[in-house]
């Protein structure tokens, strides 16, 4: 069985996890178009309603969005204030929701959306307690959501362990956590684009 | 075994769950300090870090922190835009984190924080997209902080299902959900503050 080629919006396509799901994707035969806040071709903010309609716009209609982008503060407890916390608010999780609010008006009949989370959601780490609220908040705006788009449109979240690529700068936080490779964690995200999961978290851990 | 009587603050005192708490644990001997929004004896606004700091700083020392309270928005996900979303987010959530946050300094050693959370964190319903990803997030937040808080310090959440007291308005949302008795739910709060429970979530349905 072979898939068809889609048309692919990928949002954080200048990050390590990004790379990684591109060149997957493209090896795959699929037109994958990435974008992120300084792509000089293809520009977004996720925390703008107007910058994330203008490109959706410019594109035309899409076969799926991905996001693998998103900010949150990293911080002991006892020190965290709203205004930090809700840094990962208004990016790494209002800034995926708007896109697929948005992007579920842009995509053809039977297309995907795919927002990535992280292992955070089940397995706490020091500091990272605005990480998992934001994690798992996607992860439960995914399940309701697939269960109230139209057209055949799926969502699903990719949640991948820390990086291997990303060791150098965020091991110290995940002690003793297994690294999955980049590479691996891309074919998650083509599970949910060609695949029929629908409100699923694809765990790679 | 009996309890000592403890020192407790109720945001959310004048609402259908928030009155059935203070009940209850006024019943078991504690003193429940009930504030809200418009309370003219005790007046707190979640979304505002003065606020809180301001009542919690009158109060002094506290044994337990309870919130009953948050708004959400409900409407169908094709209609939704992120400022919609973001209600939930600032409201619900952000105002009970910002309670935990600024509550932690205010606790006695082996004092407790309880958040209110809902059925729609693992059962989806239409139109509640924003209430399930808020719901989930304040869990997530629950089960990271747990692991952070200092002094003896816990945190828990408790999601009742639909309250029978709410079904008037509620019900609509809710088809086939077994409604829960505001008393019933309760009993979670007790069991939060007298207990010895931490990152959990006590659900009653």
């Amino acid at each position: 069985m072979s898939t068809s080629p889609k048309k692919i919006l990928l949002v954080g396509a200048g990050g390590t996890l990004g790379q990684a799901v591109a060149q997957h994707l493209r090896q795959r035969g699929h037109e994958v178009i990435g974008a992120s806040r300084n792509d000089p071709a293809h520009p977004i903010d996720l925390r703008s309603d107007d910058s994330v309609s203008t490109l959706l716009g410019r594109l035309g209609p899409l076969d799926a969005i991905i996001a693998t982008t998103g900010k949150v503060h990293f911080g002991p407890l006892p020190e965290m204030d709203a205004a930090q916390f809700d840094v990962g608010l208004q990016d790494k999780l209002l800034g995926q929701v708007r896109l697929a609010l948005l992007g579920q008006h842009h995509l053809n009949a039977g297309g995907s959306i795919t927002l990535t989370t992280g292992i955070l959601t089940e397995q706490p780490i020091a500091q990272g307690a605005s990480a998992t609220a934001v994690n798992a908040a996607v992860e439960g705006f995914v399940r309701a959501a697939a269960l109230e788009l139209r057209n055949g449109l799926r969502i699903n979240a990719v949640s991948p362990s820390v990086l291997t690529e990303a060791l150098d700068s965020y091991g110290p936080f995940f002690p003793g956590f297994e690294p999955v490779d980049a590479a691996r964690a891309a074919l998650a995200y083509q599970r949910s684009v060609e695949g029929i999961g629908n409100g699923q978290v694809f765990k790679v851990w």
